[in-house]
């Protein structure tokens, strides 16, 4: 039951539901896109935007420069005349750079253009970005704009951590981290970049895959040759290519990088139990996007392969005549980015080396290779005893009045494992997104009932720990 | 040895060297590309320049319109006072369509700005079409042009047929051979479109691979997909191609397409004999293009491998995301070119079958295939006693003051098969490219010592048969 406090900011809340629209609206307009060079100024305005925003709240906000994009950072103390050791200091995760929004035609409206529509749910809006993750950091401000409104402050000393390189592997993040270990040292950090169970059904992410992306750069010969005259004696780089990565799973669907499944425990009969009890509708989940076939490993629950098991997916691949029409080529390049996701006792280090082994045992002798490492992140599991996740049940509870699951996510965040790493943080992983709002995808939308109902809930949490 | 007039039409060749190179060059401007539609103008140009160079002969030169690029055909009754009945009448066969130029980075000069430079072999001509196939049609056009400076005519009839579309296989071809039939009804045709054995060592190409081309389309799913989200859960079509295309041949190289050696015969003992005796040097063949490892089924020679046995190349891969950095996509589509040569016996059309059975018998319930076809085309053989044979050996003997071998092509001239299928002719495969031309490759070229004599020995060749 919120306190009095509590009731009156959820009141101010939602009486600036259009104000906290518009302001998503004004950020989403920025194409901070951080895999693309030619975005970085785009980058630098999306984290000054949000300086601006926080600072108007009291915060000491300012950037923290990186080789790459810079780091929002602003902390409040809390109300005032409240001693600094005495609160419960939370740390605010989440990032402003987005996906590349290519391809381009498929969007019906333009990705950095953010249009408002009806949808089954009501409204939603429409933008590269807009719950991956600026949709999903302004349930925050606007909760963190609602106790400014009712009290001057937020209930508790928060820290706002933002940074812009989430979608390329955080490159600059953990030096800051460390730099900024005694400004970022919070009792827990809060991610909201995560999905709910289902609309109207929120879940607490209790653990989530790491990652490896890397790009396989292949040469043989050197230029491209004509397939009648050496076709039978020239080796073709894109047989070869589509040979190796045509092995990386066997018929089960049981990944074959060496030492791919080495530290990989097996889930416990409890965790099977509490997936089974979920109903994960897999034929639902794969019908919403015209597939029907489960892939992963044989015999093995859904919950169970997009939670627990690793993954090898091929996330490009190029070479040859790629035009109208024919070219009788044997091309001398060939090239594909594949990433795995990691679970718990899996090295990102050894995994890289496992895939780099898998390819080089496959190459004939005259084969050039080269593979490029572009990010690493080990899984993390979030305690499951622990209070915050608790205090997190309980107001999630009293918004969605019913109780929120424990679910596992498929997804990685990086620097969950590195603010474990760095600042010994665990991470309450409580997203408001859903799993067809087409992140990384075009169209990506965020529902606007989610993106009120999600600052709500964090209107609630703020209270509930400041008790 | 040549009587007096062919000695004379060789002299004025000598003399014209200068003009036959400048005229080369004029035509390799025109970037006559049949593969893409933006240069369908351009094709017709290079046309319409034949015509006119033909015309100045006393050919009568015109275009056969076609739904695709016009067909030149011109021809010459031979001398003057000659029965049409008594001559001998040889149908000489080009193309002058090029190949698509790209990667155009990789150019050392621009592909439609013909240069003359020299390397190791005196000076050669480098430019897109430089050999393929206008530098060789050039042999011919030399030739008739000193048999027109020193005889006012060609020795014998001759009528010329160049068509515009060989690089995309000829899809026009066919019914202007039909309606033609009477026009272009000689007892032999020349296709100078091959290559030599070596620098200074003449060949006749004796039999030459056909070929089916096809893209191979994938789709899974309605669209991309975020790799975390759905990894474990969600099919990837790239994953799924390069498993296809990567079980193409099995570990010895044979190509595991179902019926792909059905009429496949075995070489006789008296081929290999022959081939062995070529004495060909797979390593440095490789060794030119920075190979070493060869290709192909194992335990067969290299001749045998590349002018006897069938291939299955992957010409062209891509989907999924092919830009900087990382994007952790499932991607919805994949596609591939895919193209085999086929030798005598194999059914383009079976092939064809065979390979969509290869592909759909792989395919998931829930993946979407297309396979479109852009060629198909039998293998042909040349009978080994023919006389026109025997004559093309002599006059090749005579120039270059050494016997001439009889090779197998590796490469697909379906035009050879459209000429037998439907004007019963016998071609005769005499040519002046080098294996290092870079056909189909950056930085194109054509000996300018090659192209001489080549058209010396298109002059005595006519001269020869006129006796």
């Amino acid at each position: 039951m919120p306190n009095n406090k509590t009731a009156q900011a959820l009141a101010a809340l939602d009486s600036a539901r259009d104000a906290t629209e518009a302001s998503l609206v004004e950020w989403l307009r920025i194409p901070s896109v951080s895999a693309q060079p030619n975005h970085a100024g785009d980058c630098r305005r999306a984290a000054e935007w949000l300086v601006r925003e926080l600072a108007a709240l009291g915060f000491e906000a300012g950037l923290a420069e990186t080789p790459g994009h810079p780091v929002v950072i602003a902390s409040h103390p809390g109300p005032e005349g409240q001693a600094e050791g005495d609160a419960q200091h939370i740390l605010i995760y989440g990032h402003y750079d987005v996906q590349p929004p290519e391809p381009l035609e498929l969007w019906h409206s333009p990705p950095f253009e953010p249009v408002v529509t009806d949808g089954p749910r009501g409204r939603r809006i429409t933008a590269r970005g807009a719950v991956d993750d600026k949709g999903q950091v302004m349930t925050w401000l606007a909760a963190l704009r609602a106790w400014h409104a009712v009290a001057g402050a937020p209930p508790v000393r928060v820290t706002v951590l933002v940074e812009g390189e989430e979608e390329i592997g955080s490159p600059s993040l953990d030096p800051v981290l460390v730099a900024e270990k005694a400004r970022l040292s919070a009792d827990v950090a809060l991610i909201s970049d995560t999905n709910m169970w289902a609309y109207g059904e929120p879940s607490l992410t209790v653990s989530l895959r790491g990652m490896v992306y890397v790009q396989i750069d292949l040469r043989l010969g050197d230029r491209d040759l004509h397939s009648g005259l050496f076709g039978g004696s020239a080796g073709n780089v894109l047989n070869l290519l589509t040979r190796i990565l045509g092995e990386l799973k066997d018929t089960d669907g049981r990944v074959q990088i060496p030492g791919f499944y080495d530290g990989v425990a097996e889930p416990t009969a409890q965790e099977r139990a509490a997936w089974d009890a979920l109903g994960f509708n897999e034929a639902a989940f794969l019908g919403a996007q015209g597939l029907s076939v489960p892939a992963g490993e044989k015999g093995r629950s859904a919950p169970e392969r997009l939670w627990a098991r690793p993954t090898a997916d091929v996330n490009g691949i190029w070479g040859g005549y790629m035009g109208d029409g024919t070219k009788t080529v044997i091309a001398c390049e060939g090239h594909a980015k594949l990433s795995c996701r990691l679970v718990p006792g899996q090295d990102p280090e050894k995994v890289v080396e496992g895939i780099r082994q898998f390819v080089q045992s496959r190459l004939p002798a005259d084969a050039k290779f080269t593979l490029q490492v572009f990010g690493k992140a080990p899984a993390v599991a979030v305690p499951p005893d622990s209070p915050w996740l608790v205090a997190a049940e309980a107001v999630l509870e009293e918004e969605f009045g019913r109780k929120s699951v424990r679910t596992g996510g498929g997804g990685s965040i990086p620097v969950a494992s590195s603010l474990k790493g760095v600042l010994g943080l665990d991470c309450l992983l409580m997203g408001f997104g859903l799993d067809d709002d087409q992140v990384h995808s075009p169209n990506e939308k965020f529902e606007l009932d989610c993106l009120h109902s999600g600052a709500r809930a964090h209107v609630r949490f703020l209270g509930h720990v400041a008790r």
